[in-house]
C-alpha cells in the first residue's frame, strides 16, 4: 500500500509517518518507483506499537531501543526482558549507591547476576526520591509491595507464550512496558476505594 | 535564613529557588529588608517535597496542584487522595469510553461515587493504549493485577496516620504519587527474577 493508505489505515498522519521513517523507528517500504514506496502489514503493526509506546510516555530514543529488542532475531525471553527494561531505564550512574536497593530486592528472590543492573538502579533512584522527600514507606507496607510485585511477575512470566519466539518477544517487551500505566491506574482506584471504605466520602 | 543559606541547606540553586517562588510553588519568605527575605524550616521542607515531585516526573503545574492539596487546611484524607490523584491525572475527555474501565474496576470493589472520575479515566486510557498496541492482558493475569492493586491499597490506607491531619495529608499525597516509581521498579526486578527462574540466564 502507499503511504497515504498506511496513514488512513493507522490514523497516523503522513508527516508523522515520514518522521518515524527518518528516525529509524519504522523500516523503509519497498521501493516501487523512484518516488514511491510500498508498505505492508508489518508497517501497520509496527506503527501501532510505536504509537502505543509513545502514548505510554516512552521517548523516541527509548522506543527505538525497545524496537531493536523486538527485532533481535535470536533473542530469548530472559535476555529480551533485560534489553527492554534497559531501553526504558536511565543508565546506572556510578555515584548511585545500590546497597539499600540490593537489600530490598533480596526480598524478591533477587541475587547478583539474575538481573540487568539498570533495574536495580531504578529501585535505588526510587528509594533516593522517597528519602529526599522525607517519606518513609511504613514497615508493614513494604512487604506488601514486595509480595505484590512478585505475584504480578510470577503470573506474567508464567503466561509468556512459548509457541513462537515472536509471540514471546512481543509479550515480554510490550507487556512489561505498556502495562505500567494500567497498574498505576488500578492502584489509584484501589486506594480511593480503600480510603472510601475507611474514611467515608465527602458527604459523611 | 537568607536565600543563599536555604540554597546551601537544600542543594537547590538560588536561581531555581527564585523560579519556584515566581511559579508559586514555594511561599515567599518573610520580608526582613526591602531586598531581603527570611526563610524558615517550612521552606526547607517544602523544597524537598518540590524536588521529590519534580524528580518523580510530576510537571510544574501538577506539582502546584499537589502542593495546594497539601496546604488545604481542612482536607480529610479521602478528599485529599482524590485531589492528589486529580492533580497528577489528565482530565477525563468526554469522548473517553469508561465502560470497560468501570467493568474492570468493579473487581476492585469500585462503585459509582467512591472515586474521583479522573482515576477512572486513567484506567480507560491505559486500556485504550494496550488495545491500540494490539496487546491483550492474559485472562489469568488480570485478576492478579486487581488483587495486587487491592492488597497494596489496603496496606497503604490502613497505614494512614490519624494522629495529626498534617501527617495524614503528607502520607496520602506523597505516598500515592512518590511511591509509583518504586512499585514499577520492584515489578521490573521481580519480572527479571521470575524470568531468570523460568528461562535461565544468558550463559545457559
Amino acid at each position: 500500500m502507499r503511504i497515504s493508505e498506511l496513514s488512513a489505515r493507522t490514523g497516523v498522519t503522513v508527516p508523522t509517518i515520514k518522521y518515524y521513517l527518518r528516525e529509524g523507528l519504522l523500516p523503509e517500504g519497498e521501493r516501487s518507483a523512484p518516488t514511491q514506496a510500498a508498505y505492508g502489514e508489518r508497517h501497520v503493526e509496527r506503527l501501532r506499537v510505536i504509537r502505543a509506546l509513545l502514548d505510554a510516555g516512552v521517548s523516541i530514543a527509548e522506543t527505538r531501543r525497545v524496537l531493536e529488542a523486538l527485532d533481535a532475531p535470536s533473542s530469548r525471553p530472559h535476555d529480551l526482558l533485560g534489553t527492554a527494561h534497559a531501553a526504558v531505564t536511565p543508565p546506572v550512574d556510578e555515584h548511585l549507591d545500590l546497597t539499600d536497593a540490593e537489600r530490598l530486592v533480596s526480598g524478591l528472590g533477587w541475587r547478583p547476576g539474575a538481573c540487568d543492573p539498570a533495574v536495580l538502579g531504578d529501585v535505588a533512584r526510587a528509594l533516593a526520591g522517597l528519602e529526599r522527600a522525607g517519606f518513609t514507606v511504613p514497615e508493614d507496607v513494604m512487604p506488601v509491595y514486595l509480595a505484590s510485585a512478585r505475584a504480578i511477575a510470577d503470573a506474567e512470566i508464567t503466561g509468556v507464550p512459548t509457541d513462537s519466539a515472536e509471540a514471546a518477544v512481543r509479550y515480554v517487551v510490550l507487556g512489561s512496558v505498556l502495562v505500567e500505566p494500567l497498574l498505576l491506574a488500578l492502584r489509584r482506584v484501589a486506594e480511593q476505594v480503600a480510603s472510601f471504605e475507611r474514611f467515608g466520602g465527602a458527604e459523611h
